[in-house]
């Protein structure tokens, strides 16, 4: 129970202290931090030494060796209006010089594409040149008025992390790495004896922590060194002349630039995916699994494992993908900020084991003196905590300075308290599955592939438009329900799976999340109508089902027994608007409700649909009976413990199963109940920092009244 | 000076109190109000008299004896889903059966259609079936879990206007107006001979005030005699068998019902009309137009004037549609709640005279003990008066009941003053046109036809999705600069008028008030492009420009220097947010500004974007230069004198007029300037209750200071 399970960072001559913190942590692994090498003293104070490993960078010796090898990417450039019939574009315009250039060592004619952004046509080849001394491509017998972009295959100079890095903490002269593509031909047979090469050369390291592998997500900044565009799922920079080739071979036709570019959305996670883009993530997942099997193949050959950074150069392998599994890893970490990434890294399959890195990152920003770093820590823990009591990580571990942590003594006690909890929580799991109520499936364009990954752009990162839907995966990461993420294609092939309660379809309107013209589809909206009124639950956060058609917005409008008024039904009287006195879905409500960002013009459009809230003229949340089941409509759902227990109770109350929720179950909305019936344990968690008074229900139904310290976790026999 | 230009209603018994009116408001004109008849000795009283008429119902024996000639409607049923493979609709569910009743009479297979609204596809004809016993089609072979409506004709039993009349003020067993259609051979001759004997009949009455001619516009209750549908535009009830047989044969296709019923929108001027659904506006005006013209001349050959009422029966008489000026009427009479349906009335070209009827209303919700009616008359007289400035009505009026009226002395001497202030301002003026700083042209769908129509849904009637649109007509009724409404067909056939300095946008994304798919035609949106590059002004308002293509949300973003986030381009970094720390357009505010419903997620797309009010992460107001010309945005404009003074600003502004401005103006938001060259004069106006100091600026741009009283108007010779 007191040591195991735990990694931690090291410094420079820290190993005194180190060994301190292994003890007091009982930590058995040190991995080391960006920036600096593990000093050889750090062998034997840990069971296990990882040690960051790049594959397509940090070899400027290869990569300017094998110029033309160099990792590439898709651009656009901005919308050009021309005035004249004659027009040059800069293409450069706006992108940063050190960080791409354009690739006109291959035939621009074959992989760049210049639009009539007004007709959507594409401009013939023999209308347009391009002069590479001033970077223009200049077009004839342009249309006056018409706008124009030019998408253009580039190739990165610069590996954006270190980019990123390398800018923001002045690291002058430097060298930029520049990244090479394990897909031209030379460097894949490089990559690997690289590989064999490193291994030789650092016998002391157990564990190859790769961050990551070939193809870094989508970060190109501007001309003035700042970040221009960011999506953390971004396949452009994944591209090259050889994958473009190699794809028309293999999947029997081209690849136009705009599959990529994509009006210069760049096939954003929020549009509705093309079966192209669909086709090329495919091909690429392939490609990069397959070869980086070999790579983990040839780790174990050297009797080490291999462990993937879920971030940085992770296109390819993402590890709800198809191929994932085949790869053979050993383990993934990622970096834990709050509940919905702890599941995205623990429920992940074929891996040994899963390792979270907790924040606060020892790093100045946080570490000051004045500063109380411990408020930080236990404001992840608790948040993590939620999703470690449904599904845990296998290992914790914190990065960043050693040295930095080492002198906030309190910091220090209290994550020794985290990681016996984490321990003694993970021993007490032992693998089993907690209670579940209900099972959930949260519908959307992407399904599977994206499982705890819905909503976000750059990971982690807060966004006005996202917050009100990220609160749906936060709120289920600590919720005693089964969760399954399924596509819009998973339902027209398959239909609903026979085991899921509730389906959960939560986004914008016309966003892959709640799924535009999917909703079109008659296979797909009349499998989940049959479901839904044979006794299936719906539950609809924002703009759910929306596709203006045929006299719907909403397309489940009649499940939902909400629409939303665009102006064209305003000479339609909307008579329905009296709230309910009470609900069942908002029975433990203490607060007012924060739907975020909310909905304008809801409307219920029955006269049975159950308005449980009403506010200036518009419904923001209900429920609707449709034949035996049940639908919920909810305006918006950031995260809050309130806004969780609503969602649940949204579940359950669409369930037809109002009656099973007080099993397993705390009736104070700061407080849950994890119940492992394999282990015949339950625990009771406080999720505030402040002492709570909770009614807990155990297993048949019976509530004992408790209360519990700020924080804290209870275990109970049962 | 002291008399004329007034209509007066009066009362039974109440000739004396009559008389007085007539002398302290100068009242030329006495009317009848709805429900009693004009008692005789009224005749001399006043120069004219004037009595309503209706050509289309208040003659049941005639209904009753041609049953089969009622005037009909297109409904729609609701979508019912189909659980089985015969799905039953009852179709009369949620109509009233006192209103409308469906019409079996005509082959239901000739003029009915069913359609499935999952796949949009109509059912065929032998798949379904009628019974008219129970009022239930019956669909064979239904498609499970697909949606099913069924749009039918139906015959209109009661008069709309008279069945919310009787509805609303219990007239008991009264019988109910049965509506018979001109269109139908035997009545289109009874009509014209009713009119003769009519006038014989009446021959104490000038001036005949038709309420109106054929067709209604629509106006549906439901199964518990509530209103269901109200559209004061909609052509739904304006159809017929024969209607729809002659428009076949006249425009060589056939109508389907869908083009009336519209999905269950029922061409809601929200809607993008369709190409057949103005092709049947312009068949029925056509119609509609030959026929009153029938109706006009027989009262010319008596020797009467006729008067339309501008509502209720006047669906095919748009005043501003391209026959309403060959019918030859002699006057047209409107309410009037504002300045936007002030102009709309005296703006109406093709008859000698318009009148305004001013509220409030003679009608006890107003004239009750306790309450002062003055209050309500101050703030309509205020408020209409800023467009009478600019173009007045040739006479206005009152309605209701003159005894109500005659209870509050105070009233009536406020109405005496109004009088006196509108007879002077109407000899000022002297029909001439006051000076207009720019021209200003606003762009939808609709244009011309539905000029000072806008975003109207029931006349008059306040509703959340239009109010703050309402601002921009409501604003420019009384602003100093000329208005001319137009198409984007205008704009595609002619391009822009050579004499407007600005074109305002405003309107929901997909709305004919935006223009929807209008942005993504080529000729219309080059034209403004180079309109616009060229020094033309644009002002959009709300969601402008908006359709979603080629990498714009807003197809003018690039003029606008704003678009809209709709989670595509998240990933996109936007740093354009910096609100400059004044403007031309705001140099007068003084208030918070108010947006109304105001819009979310607009952003900066160039550097250059001038950021005018950024709250809250979006910008809600700004400008841009592009080319020679400017465009300005603005999130919302409900009606206020600051959003007013906005709006002003925001046009000369784009117009690059800025040192215009200052002529024939105030600086205080409250007041206005009109100027009457050709009269050498100019008035000042307070459009507030309460004083105002104001520095008022003549045509040279010289400012003079004055203090008005409240609500004054001063006249100053030039």
């Amino acid at each position: 129970m007191k040591k195991g399970r735990v990694t931690i960072p090291t410094d420079d001559n820290f190993i005194k202290e180190t060994i301190d913190i292994v003890e007091k942590w009982g930590a058995d692994a040190i991995r080391d931090c960006d920036g600096f090498t593990l000093p050889k003293e750090i062998k034997g104070i840990a069971e296990k030494v990882y040690s960051t490993y790049f594959v397509a960078r940090g070899d400027n010796k290869w990569a300017k060796g094998n110029i033309e090898e160099l990792q590439q990417t898709y651009l656009m450039t901005k919308h050009i209006v021309a005035t004249e019939d004659i027009l040059a574009i800069n293409i450069m315009a706006g992108y940063f010089d050190q960080q791409v250039e354009p690739d006109s060592y291959h035939d621009v004619k074959e992989f760049w594409e210049v639009m009539d952004r007004t007709t959507g046509e594409i401009i013939e080849l023999d209308k347009w040149t391009y002069n590479k001394e001033n970077k223009e491509v200049t077009i004839k017998d342009a249309e006056k008025w018409h706008e124009y972009t030019v998408s253009f295959l580039a190739y990165c100079l610069w590996d954006p992390t270190q980019m990123y890095n390398h800018i923001t903490n002045n690291w002058g002269d430097k060298p930029h790495d520049m990244p090479f593509d394990a897909r031209k031909p030379k460097t894949n047979k490089y990559i690997y004896e690289a590989m064999h090469k490193w291994l030789d050369e650092h016998e002391d390291i157990d564990v190859i922590r790769f961050t990551t592998f070939f193809y870094h997500f989508t970060l190109v900044f501007n001309n003035l060194a700042k970040e221009k565009f960011v999506d953390w799922f971004g396949y452009s920079s994944s591209v090259s002349a050889e994958a473009l080739r190699e794809f028309e071979k293999e999947r029997g036709y081209k690849l136009r630039p705009e599959h990529l570019v994509d009006q210069g959305y760049y096939n954003s996670t929020f549009r509705l995916p093309t079966k192209e883009y669909l086709d090329y993530m495919d091909f690429q997942q392939q490609f990069v699994a397959e070869n980086v099997k070999k790579l983990v193949e040839i780790v174990h050959e050297h009797g080490r494992e291999a462990m993937m950074f879920l971030g940085d150069n992770w296109i390819g392998t993402e590890p709800y993908g198809k191929y994932f599994e085949s790869i053979g890893l050993d383990s993934v970490v990622g970096s834990v900020g709050n509940g919905t990434t702890l599941r995205m890294i623990s429920e992940i399959q074929g891996v040994k084991y899963t390792e979270g890195r907790f924040l606060p990152y020892f790093f100045p920003d946080t570490f000051y003196e004045g500063n109380d770093p411990t408020i930080e820590a236990r404001e992840n823990w608790i948040t993590a905590r939620r999703a470690i009591m449904r599904k845990p990580v296998d290992r914790i571990g914190y990065g960043g300075y050693l040295s930095l942590a080492y002198k906030f003594p309190e910091f220090i006690d209290y994550i020794g308290g985290v990681c016996n909890e984490f321990r003694e929580t993970y021993n007490i799991i032992d693998g089993n599955k907690p209670y579940c109520g209900i099972k959930i499936g949260i519908l959307n364009c992407w399904g599977k592939v994206r499982s705890w990954q819905t909503h976000m752009v750059a990971h982690a990162l807060w966004y006005k438009q996202i917050y009100s839907y990220l609160g749906v995966t936060e709120s289920l990461s600590g919720m005693s329900v089964d969760v399954e993420f399924i596509s819009f294609d998973d339902i027209k092939n398959n239909g609903v799976p026979q085991d899921i309660d509730v389906i959960i379809n939560a986004g914008d309107a016309g966003t892959a999340f709640s799924g535009g013209d999917k909703w079109l589809d008659t296979e797909i909206i009349t499998k989940l109508r049959e479901w839904i009124y044979n006794g299936g639950g719906f539950v609809g956060i924002g703009e759910p089902t929306a596709a203006l058609n045929e006299g719907h917005f909403f397309q489940l409008a009649d499940a939902l027994g909400v629409d939303k008024e665009l102006g064209f039904s305003l000479s339609t009287d909307k008579y329905y608007k009296t709230e309910l006195d009470k609900h069942f879905i908002t029975e433990d409500v203490i607060e007012p409700i924060d739907f975020g960002e909310s909905q304008k013009n809801i409307y219920a459009t029955k006269e049975n649909t159950e308005i449980i809230t009403y506010e200036n003229g518009e419904v923001l949340m209900s429920a609707n009976r449709y034949g035996k089941g049940r639908a919920v409509y909810i305006a918006g759902l950031p995260y809050s413990p309130q806004n969780s227990r609503i969602l649940m109770r949204s579940c359950y109350y669409a369930a037809n199963k109002e009656i099973e929720i007080k099993k397993w179950y705390a009736d104070n909305i700061y407080c849950e109940v994890s119940a492992y019936l394999a282990s015949n344990k339950y625990a009771v968690v406080n999720n505030s920092s402040v002492k709570q008074e909770v009614t807990v229900y155990n297993g048949e139904g019976v509530g004992e009244k408790m209360i519990l310290e700020p924080a804290e976790i209870r275990w109970m026999e049962i």
